[in-house]
């Protein structure tokens, strides 16, 4: 027997005046509950998987004809009685018609108790049910395969492989732990060495995919500095494919750090122009443009710095380069004004890992972008990768991979099973916590307040 | 065999991030259309008003996990074979899934096109057509009801029974035209002429109907007027239950015209607090307000006239309703500041229809408003009344009715059978365009086109 809760109500479709409004109800007897205002067909009659054409009634008025689609438990997306009705797109129908079953007993959904229903009722795990979130927020292919993969279960297969393995150890521990006044040494404990690295391994990539990750689900921030006059604008401009900043031989023109978007491979990029990095500079409103940008790259996720190729000299570049990587942050060096690059200099540095292109003239801006895929893995994403991109995931990983760990460390220091085992069962707590098998009423309430009201 | 025309397809619910979207697919094939990319079970073996749960292919990757529900010819809206899907309520989703269906020859619908659709495989008549995009704009108890009752086809029983009629009228005309040589008058024309008039009198009552139906669909621009200091904007405060209007005890205090809106009784009220009519005033922007104060009265669908019962004149007070009921706009006057009114003043004024209230100390305030849907007609209204609300509508009643006092006149006149019967064909014809058994391409395109996308 599945669990039946209370009834619950929510509009399931935007609002906005429409042709069709989609009300859902879930719960303990909800298709007596519709049964009782509509009007056509008795609808507990009924399979489940209809639709019936109808009128819904409240004290002798008709407030709407609609079309009621009936869900039998378990056969439904809550695995409750659930019902889905078709009326008009009028705000003032959807509000009846809410207001009517709420007087019958039916209580408003809570933002995402659909999805928290299925879940409690075991149609999916947590890692499933926070992606139906994510695919609804997807809005780049890259994004929607991930979401998609993760709802259809594609990751929890892949954890669910990772605890069994851990519980494995935990048995042969345990077993050990039974017999240890015979002082028999079950688990050979190099072999257990070698299985908890091979599963810090998958753990460690799973965490690494996370940069990736994060980047599909809430897009890179890049920030463009270099030199005054560099083409940071020019740039942004040519990438956008529109005048976007403004550009002026004159050095300084950009103030105000300017805002663009740009899709590139799938990947939201948000593009930041800078004011250029002038040492000295008798501007007031150019100096506090250039502190701007320094606090920008430190919030960035990728620094593209542009190089003067018509102007600048080998040691400046140079040392900038390794400012620009003692920062820590993902960076591309890129050589602007190719078109009238002084020789030299150009040869010095093509043996190092430079992108050349003018952006003036829009040349090798391709180059530049397969760049940016290139630096998040994006072009070899295979269909079959696990990607993680929730930040909840991505914490829990990191404590599995910390209580393994220990586990580790504990091996070394040769310590006792008991030791061991409390840190290998921190490990499946937290590898459980992902998927919903370790859960709590507050992570729970906190995760589905997240969603959408009707789903 | 009803008419199956070219596949088309419409995302029916708004737009925006929701738990469901639904897209719906009407025309020729579409159940084999959607079975093609659909992976589940094989729709085309599923019977009518079933739903199914499956996922939508494309180039061997899935676009997303989606209900599908069947409607055969002719039991769907279009009467056409029909297909919803409801799949997640992502805008890149959606947009997928609308362009695979483009790709295998499906066409975008128009605006109202599922509906038109109805129309003309014979579900319901124009009346009917145009009451269903009027029931998703109704937003007040009251336009609801209106639309509905035209929708299940009250106003449309009505005009069938007027044209009957009609029809009749012109067979015994007819039947004399036959045997017009042998100078049989079977038509007793003292009897036809009340015949005539009886229709006369309905059709005016519809049409009388529209000031009243204008109102339910389009609300009722009431402007606030009266000298400086009367109290107009305390009236609308006190309305409007906010300080909407700043009030002073200065005359003058408004000088641009302020709107708000107050629902009625189910009637969207836009009240308009204007500039006091001051005839001499030596400020020049409560000059130009004054001048807009009389344009808005010219606009407005009722004025309320508010005079100061603390210190204005028997005789100016009459004067001014002279000149207000000059201008042929229903009108209500209102005596405020009742708690500090002239004893004699108010004793005369109690013999005429005044609304007598205290803006400031919010009395009275109910009879106002009651008088306001009293004046309208609103307070009388029934359930079963047909009220016209399309001016379309409107304008055919207004022909047909023309037509038919040219036949009455053509009596008296004593006319030829043959003359009376162009006038009455005239009466026939504009009463077949409202339902739509007359009409033309041009109209249905420009009628239709107001819909909403996927109605």
């Amino acid at each position: 027997m599945l669990h039946q809760q209370e009834p619950i109500i929510a509009l399931a479709t935007p609002t906005g005046k429409s042709a069709i409004a989609v009300i859902r109800l879930s719960g303990q007897d909800v298709i007596n509950i519709v049964n009782q205002v509509f009007k056509g067909k008795d609808l507990s009659q009924q399979p489940s998987h209809t639709i019936h054409f109808g009128t819904i009634h409240h004290e002798g008025q008709i407030i709407d004809e609609v079309l009621v689609a009936l869900f039998k438990a378990p056969h439904s997306f809550t695995q409750e009685d659930s019902v889905e009705i078709s009326c008009h797109g009028s705000t003032y129908i959807i509000q009846k018609i809410i207001q009517l079953f709420m007087k019958l007993g039916v209580r408003l959904a809570k933002p995402g108790e659909f999805t928290q229903r299925a879940f409690l009722n075991g149609r999916f795990d947590l890692v499933q049910a926070e992606a139906v979130a994510d695919l609804i927020a997807a809005d780049t292919a890259i994004a929607h395969k991930t979401a998609l993969q993760q709802m259809r279960g594609g990751f929890s297969t892949q954890l669910q492989a990772l605890r069994k393995k851990l519980i494995h150890v935990g048995a042969l521990l345990e077993l050990e732990l039974d017999f240890a006044e015979e002082d028999v040494a079950f688990a050979d404990r190099a072999l257990l060495e070698n299985l908890i690295q091979e599963l810090l391994a998958i753990i460690g990539n799973l965490i690494q995919s996370f940069s990736l990750g994060n980047v599909i689900k809430n897009g890179l921030p890049i920030t463009i500095v270099g030199k005054p006059n560099a083409g940071k604008s020019t740039l942004l401009n040519a990438l956008l494919q529109e005048e976007r900043a403004i550009v002026s031989p004159i050095p300084g023109t950009t103030r105000d750090f300017i805002e663009a978007e740009i899709n590139i491979g799938g990947i939201h990029c948000r593009f930041i122009d800078t004011a250029g990095l002038r040492e000295h500079t008798t501007d007031t409103i150019e100096s506090i443009g250039i502190a701007r940008t320094k606090e920008r790259m430190q919030q960035a996720g990728l620094i593209i710095y542009v190089f003067d190729l018509s102007d600048e000299s080998l040691a400046t570049i140079q040392n900038t380069i390794e400012e620009v990587s003692a920062s820590g942050i993902p960076y591309i060096k890129v050589g602007n004004k190719l078109d009238a690059a002084q020789p030299d200099l150009l040869k010095a540095l093509s043996q190092e890992d430079f992108v050349f292109i003018s952006a003036a003239k829009k040349q090798h801006l391709d180059q530049l972008e397969a760049r940016i895929l290139q630096l998040f893995q994006l072009d070899q994403l295979s269909t079959s990768d696990t990607i993680v991109v929730n930040t909840r995931h991505y914490e829990s990983l990191v404590k599995s991979q910390n209580a393994l760990l220990a586990v580790v460390e504990g091996i070394t220091n040769d310590l006792s099973n008991e030791l061991l085992m409390i840190d290998l069962k921190q490990a499946l707590y937290h590898l459980g916590e992902i998927t919903g098998e370790i859960t709590t009423e507050d992570l729970l309430d906190d995760l589905f307040s997240k969603f959408c009201i009707g789903k």
